[in-house]
Order: C-alpha cells, then sequence, then structure tokens
C-alpha cells in the first residue's frame, strides 16, 4: 500500500526460494487492487532484515526435506508486518510486477526445459547402462521387451521434446515471443522427465529409489517440475 | 524356385494391395533357403494373368469393409500354383528381395508419417472447429476444460512430430539413412495419428462415428496405422 | 405441442435404431417448454406411416457401414411435420419423458456392461489362443514380454470390472438405485472392452484388422461404447 | 554353507528392513547349490551381535533419506562374514528357505493392498475436500473439468480395487490360495495408489510437496509400492 513517500507491505507468502538465507528479498505486492489485474502488483527490494521481516521457517518438500535444508537450500514461510520501504525500492514502475515477472518467467520456462532435458538423458543413460549390466530370470534386461519398449519410447519423446525446445528456441531468437510453442513445450517437457526417470528407476529396482542413485533425487524434482 | 532357365513360384499370400485389379504382381519369393536371412528372396514381376496364379478373393478389412471394394481399393489373397517365370522376371539381382523391399519401406515410412501429420492435422481442425459450434449443457465444447486438454495436447503431440518428420527428412537429403529417427518417428506418428483422431470423434459424439463426417474412415485407418 | 383432444409433433431426429424397418417409433417431444427440465418431455408411440412421417435415410456409422444395413440394422434419420398423434398415443403420463428415459436407461447401463464384459472375455481368449499359435522372430508371441504384459492387464482390468458388476447388480437387485456404482462402472467398461480388443487386434496384426477375424468388428463397436 | 553341526553364513546383503536396530536377523542362504532352485535356500535366525556381522550402514532411500533415520526405520546394508550358526538356527527344515518366504509373502501381497487401498483413500479424500476449500481463475476447483475426471476415475479405480481386494480375500478364507488374483491385484493396486496420490498432489499443487501435507510423503511410498 502507497503510504506517504513510500509503501507498507503486510502479507504472508510460502515457498521464497532461499527466503531464509538470502540478504534481500523480492516481494510482489498489490498496489492498486482496482487496477486491471495486468497493472494491480508492483515489485519491491526488502532488506532481509528490515523491520516487520519475520521469517517463520523453512517448508520442507519432498525434493527438500526438513533436514536438508543446508545441503539444498530451501523455500522459507515469511510474514511481513507493515514493513515500511521507500520509493527507491520499486523495480520498475509502479504497476509493472506482472509485467516483470511475464518477461522473466517466459524465457525461465524454456530453460526449464533445457534443464529438464539435460537430467531426462542422464536418466536415460543410466537406464541403458543398467540394463546392459544387470541380469534377471537368466538374461540381461536389455534383452527383456519391456524394457526395450521403455528404451524405444524415451529416444521418441526425449527427440521429440528436444527438437521442440530448439525451434521455440529459434524462434526467440528471431524475436519472437513463441508462447504456444513454449507453453505446448512446458508441459510436454516436464512429462517426458517424469516418463523417462520413473523407466529408470523401476530398471534400477530398489536401488533406483536408494540414496546411493541420484536417481531418486531426480523423480523428486520430477514431480516438483510437474506442478 | 529356380528351374531351368527360370523359376518356379508356389506359395499363399493375403493383403495383397490391389491385387484383384493389378495388371501385374509383384512376388517376393525364396530362392536360396541356405542364404543369409537378409539373402534368402528374390523378386519377381508376374503378369496377373499368368498360368497358376489364382485371386482367391479380397479381403474385407475395417477400413475397407467387403462392400466397399469398388470404391476404396482392396487387399488380395492369391495362391501362386507352381508359377513359371522366366529369368527376366527378377527384379534386381537374384537374393536381392530383402534389400529392394528395405530400400523403399525406408523412405516409405516417413512419407506414411508425413501423410498421418497432414491426416491428424485435419482432424485437429476438425475438433477446433467443432467445439466452437457445439454447445453442451450450457456452453460451447470449447469452453469445457477436458476439450481444452485435448487441443493442448493435440498441439503439443502434432508439433513434436512434426519436428521429428522434418529433422529426419533433412537427414535423409543430407545423405544419412536416419534409421534410428525414422523408427522413433514411426510409431510416434502412429500414436499420434490415433490419439488426434480419437479426441476429434469423441469431440463429434455420434456424428464422429457416422458416415456423414470423414472422422470415422480416419478412425479406421489409423487402426490399420498402428500395425 | 398439445393441440385439441391429442398432440402435434414437430422435429428432426438423427440414429433413430431400427428406424428404417420398424412399424412404430417412440418420440420424445417437449410438451411444456416451461417446465422443470426434468418434466418438459413426454413420450409417444407414432406410427411409421403416420402423416408427417419422413424416413429421411439410413445415416452410415463405423460399425454399420452404408452398404451393410440389410445385414447389421441401422440408425435412421426422420423428420416429423405436423404430426398429429391422439392422446392415447401418450407413453405414460404428460411430462413423464425424462423419468422413462431414465428408468429405462439406469438398467440398461448396466446391461450394457454385462456384454461389453462378455465381449472383452471373448476378445481376450482369442488374445491368449492366438499368441500360443504364432510366432514371430523365433519363439511364440505367448513368450514375449510386451504380450504377456498385455495379459496380466487385460485380466485385472476384466477382473476388476465383472466384480462392478456384480457389485452394482447386487446393490440393485437390493433395490438400491447404485448411481454412484454404474457411473464408475460404464466409462471403466467401455475403456476396458476398448483396451482389451485393442491389443488383441494389434496381437493379431493384419488379421486382426481383416473381415476375417470378429476383432475388427468389435473394436468398431468398442469405439461407439466409448461415446 | 553347512560346516560341522551347524553352518557358516557369507554374504553381502542391502535393504534389510530395521536391520540396524534389530536384535536378531534373519537370514536366507544358499545350503544346497546343486539342489532344485526351490529348495536351494534355507532361513536362519541370527544374534545380530554374533562374531562376523557386520551392520555396515543404513541406506537412504527415497522414503526414508538419510538424517530421517531415527522417525521412520531404515534399510540396512548388512555383511556376513563367516558368521557360524547352530543347527537350531535353522526355521524350519534345510532348504525349506524359498517356501518359507513364499508362505509368507502371499498374504503379504494383500495385506500391502489393504493398506494401499485405505491410503489411496485418505488421499481421494483430501483432493475432494481441497477442491471444495480452493478457489482459482475465479471459482473452486472443484467445479473445473479436470478435476471432476480425476474424482470420477479415482472413485472407479479405487472401487475395483477395493472389490478385487475382497474377492481375493474370501477365496484364501475359503482355502485357495488366489494367485492369480493376488498377483493380477497387487499391481493394480499399487498403480491406483500413486494415480490417486499424484491427482491429490496435483491439486494440492505446491502445499501437496511440501511437508506440511502427508500427501508428499504417500507420493514417496507409492513410488516404493511399485518396485
Amino acid at each position: 500500500m502507497p503510504m506517504g513517500d513510500g509503501y507498507v507491505l503486510d502479507g504472508h507468502k510460502w515457498f521464497t526460494s532461499n527466503g531464509s538465507i538470502a540478504d534481500f528479498l523480492i516481494v510482489m505486492a498489490v498496489t492498486d487492487p482496482d487496477a486491471h489485474r495486468y497493472q494491480r502488483a508492483s515489485m519491491f527490494l526488502v532488506d532481509a532484515d528490515a523491520d516487520g521481516v519475520e521469517i517463520v521457517r523453512d517448508v520442507a518438500t519432498m525434493e527438500h526435506p526438513a533436514d536438508s535444508f543446508a545441503k539444498y537450500g530451501n523455500h522459507a514461510e515469511i510474514r511481513y508486518h507493515d514493513v515500511r520501504v521507500p520509493r527507491e525500492a520499486l523495480l520498475g514502475a509502479e504497476g509493472a510486477g506482472f509485467l516483470i515477472a511475464q518477461q522473466r518467467l517466459y524465457p525461465g520456462r524454456i530453460h526449464h526445459c533445457m534443464r529438464w532435458l539435460g537430467v531426462s538423458r542422464r536418466a536415460f543413460d543410466m537406464l541403458c547402462e543398467y540394463a546392459l549390466l544387470r541380469e534377471a530370470h537368466g538374461s540381461k534386461l536389455a534383452d527383456k521387451q519391456t524394457i526395450q519398449n521403455w528404451i524405444a519410447d524415451s529416444v521418441a519423446e526425449i527427440q521429440g521434446c528436444r527438437l521442440m525446445t530448439l525451434h521455440a528456441a529459434g524462434l526467440i531468437d528471431a524475436g519472437d515471443e513463441a508462447r504456444v510453442e513454449i507453453s505446448a513445450l512446458k508441459f510436454s517437457a516436464a512429462k517426458v522427465l517424469h516418463d523417462v526417470i520413473d523407466r529408470a528407476v523401476q530398471t534400477h529396482g530398489a536401488l533406483g529409489i536408494s540414496g546411493d542413485s541420484p536417481l531418486s533425487q531426480m523423480y523428486l524434482a520430477a514431480r516438483f517440475a510437474r506442478i
């Protein structure tokens, strides 16, 4: 809320990434509730130790359980109690919060897909290597038709996503926003990520869900990707 | 079987496309049972009215039911009883049957995918048009989330296949056989073809399975594509 | 529309089962457009040769293509032009059309599921028999893991549907309408029907989509079931 | 290996449930490598502090990450170095190891399914409650068709599994081993467990993958169930 020469921020936020170890926080707050929905919010830079900022706790997730925050980073629950910030704390113009977020999120989406493709590919390689190594019921896993079907499906799905990513990136380079292409890519790539990792986990059996293999951590991250 | 200056062909073949209306038949027959499996068979040109060629019947299929042969063409069951052909009836070298078939089938596979993409795209367009036209339970089909999910899935799947087709075609143009790429593409494209048509049929309801819409014939052809 | 001592029926209907060979037609028509939506319509018995009844044509469907009407029955398109029927033509009370339809459709739904289970079971038996008979690439189809997976999935799905059918039928016998149970059963059974037949078709290859096997006709009927 | 009046056990085992906090261990070891595969192994009771028993470590899993052993139990990696046990350490007859394991595992499988059904049901209840509570884009989640589809699918799948469990349990009570029924039930129930929880997680969004909801722990356990 605008007040005097600055703003007063009030609110309650879950899942602020790295919020509990940050020096400053980026806060998106409604500055004009009556404006068009795309112009209602603004972004602010807030010192993490400003008066009224309460880091309530780190929220545990599947991927980052409560005991692992030191290792992996965290998602903070934060309350803002009448936090006063000066006019200069504004990021961009007042009311530009939504726009700034979209500008960052759109390219961000394709970057997610690129990383997911890398993880999918690594899970696929692990699937193939283990299938050639491991025997069950008298033959290698790689000789079982179920595993062969999984490999064929994974090859096709990863290839489709890879080409969609390159195509969308090409459009962006050419000055297009590629909104439809990136939207189609995003949910496809998140599904491929999950499916390929899931097959790799199943191929590895108990090893696949153990902390001895990176697949278990990949599987948790893949669930997050589909949200 | 080689005999004297020519060959004697014996056998029984189902699903010879257009066999009952053809002037000549292309027969693939084992000429050397002891050769490597890729060099066992040869191809022959055989006159459809040669002695010993018996066109048993046209085999009805889902796509081309018995009563529609005149309209759509057919798949013949043919018996070959001691059919004598001269040496010149050989297509290519003796033992080259498998090789010739592969040379034709590999590019043939990508042509199938290209046509399937066109059909998938037409079914998708029909889905979208009908969803904008038709109301049910007080709103347009296009406003139902189920239909919107189908549209999003179809866009992503068609796009993935389209790019895989262009990519494989580019490899072929560059002199590569693109075997892995075409294999991955073929079963993906056949699945997309079925899934998109199936959603379009469901969107159209009873109209979609009636002869009043091309979708019903597309659906049958799509089942054939997945064999 | 009520008129004098009777009613005048006007309308256009597609997919009247066996309409073109029937002696009388059952017509559902709005008799009070301002009533509650469940009391708007009434049912009438109408002579097929009454003045104003025009049997436009038989509508071809996937399952019953245009050339097969004599064999399989048909779905007629019918126009009603100012067809006058006496008060006695009413089936039940005025405004009871929806109720009568529901009374017939609810038990009808479970009968559909019972027949579908029988068809699913037959397709499953054909799958198993053919898998034991047919060899490909040096071993029986029954020895391929893909086929074994299909058999296991089919067993579980048919068993689940069979028990859901018995359970719902038991509730009905005990006086319950079992609406939730029958709704859940209906879409599950239609999906199982399609999936089991689809696997049986795939196992049979080209034979499965030919008129030489009942599977092709089952496949078409299964698409109809999912509408 | 039999030796003198007793046996000497040698080996390396991963995933011994609760192995690191147990007072005794049950060891399955080959006692006659030349016997029929079902009579090769025997079971032994071994003191956890016997000479030669080395508890190497607890193996972390998705469900029980390294830092949570105190809370959740664990899966130990254990080495057996020339562990000598007397004849009385045998559980049952020599060579009966496989038989004993099967006798325990068969009923064990249906107990798993019973617990999974309970968990599936709880996840389903959470899905429904949250869908009624939470609004997005101007309406309740419960009003979105995607969520309604998930609810319908979940109802049907849970119902099918519940009836299959009751049916198999009835067969067991009647003296049957119900092997086919339990096998079909096991993989079906594990899939339903995963699918229902996955839908509940998705409905809850970020809350669903956070430690604030039991769904995240359910999701991990469900992956374990499908191994």
